[in-house]
């Protein structure tokens, strides 16, 4: 195997801002997706304040605090998935889980970013009297796109007109990432409208396509040009 | 028809707390229901943070914000369900709702001092982007309880052996508050364990029902002794 070639959008503002039609991707972002349970006592909706141990508020003042902390930590932290229960209007909830997804540029900032994040979560429990549990649901390393690959990529969309082709970091995680497995991986990124995707709204010119296609081509004509056999040697 | 009477567990601390085994209910707090959801944008959960419009981001400083705003208005305000859409693990989310439960001594009070929480949430939606929708589920008077129920039951507790009952105001809805629509009413709160109610914990001394049922049973011979006849003229 030769290697895995991939094109994208980029899912992000900057080659809009930078009026760049392509990018090379330096990496991919690895995700770790987390499950927190934060435990308190379910109590009826008349019980005074002195008296709850409410979870649902507790697990609203963590999302705010990921929120607040990640920038400065260099993490990129979602949460999509939030829930109460027992899930009744008129009784304060015993327990509130959420979902948290968080990518960094590197797997050491990533998680020495959450480290930190789930010690002030940890914290902020205790100051509440409630208590939190932290189940890991998936973990991915991140991915380095291979340097020959990159060198054919940029080579590739410099032949397009674009003399000193950008270098991004994918916060998004791609194909690419489980094809590493197997073999070298390159990615292309192209322009999006305002960064935004998985969404109706996504949108990418079609004279941006074009040239990515033409760049895409263009990168696996050189690869194949320089490839020496089945060791992978590029001359 | 006569009356009606009702007893049930304080469901709060302050029976306990004073000594007493029963106490007179003042009123019954009205409470009222609203289903609020705020609106922002869907992003895949690598999009930066200056760029994402994340509604549960919002949702959950609304809920935090209740919480710290309530007690100095005079509110007992609660949140017992939360959601978030589309509810991925890997989705910023484009919309959340919450429900919100509010109580206070009075109707007045009570909608003023959401009046003031909705207001504050409004401002904190607009920082970031978001857009809020309130819709009521529901809307309940608050009860007072009948001057001559109370009277009665005031006797009765005396010939229990407390000689100056305490009255309390019930933050938690009773049956008493559907039957006022239809006849006087009067409530009995019996001592509870911490407060703890609706909940595997929620614990009554035997002693205490026993002084319960004694007293009710005096408050209806009072009743009956001084009532004069279908009026509902008391002597």
């Amino acid at each position: 195997m030769v290697g895995y070639l991939e094109a994208h959008i980029e899912q992000g503002p900057i080659l809009e801002q930078r009026g760049r039609a392509l990018g090379l991707v330096e990496s991919i972002a690895g995700a770790r997706r987390l499950q927190v349970t934060i435990t308190g006592r379910a109590a009826h909706a008349g019980t005074p304040y002195a008296m709850r141990r409410d979870a649902l508020a507790g697990a609203s003042e963590a999302i705010v605090a990921v929120e607040a902390l990640s920038p400065g930590l260099g993490l990129i932290a979602t949460v999509g998935r939030v829930g109460a229960l027992p899930g009744a209007v008129n009784v304060v909830p015993g327990a509130a889980t959420f979902s948290l997804d968080v990518r960094a540029v590197s797997d050491d900032a990533r998680d020495d970013g959450l480290d930190v994040v789930l010690a002030e979560v940890g914290k902020l429990c205790e100051r509440r009297g409630l208590s939190m549990s932290v189940e890991e649901t998936h973990s991915a390393e991140t991915v380095r796109c291979d340097e020959t690959m990159k060198r054919a990529l940029s080579r590739a969309v410099t032949a397009t007109g674009d003399d000193d082709p950008l270098s991004l970091f994918s916060p998004a995680g791609h194909d690419a990432m489980a094809i590493a497995a197997l073999t070298r991986v390159g990615m292309l990124f192209v322009r999006c409208a305002g960064g935004v995707s998985h969404h109706p709204d996504e949108s990418v010119l079609e004279e941006d396509v074009e040239r990515a296609i033409e760049a895409m081509c263009a990168a696996v004509l050189c690869l194949a040009d320089g490839y020496a056999g089945e060791e992978g040697n590029w001359t």
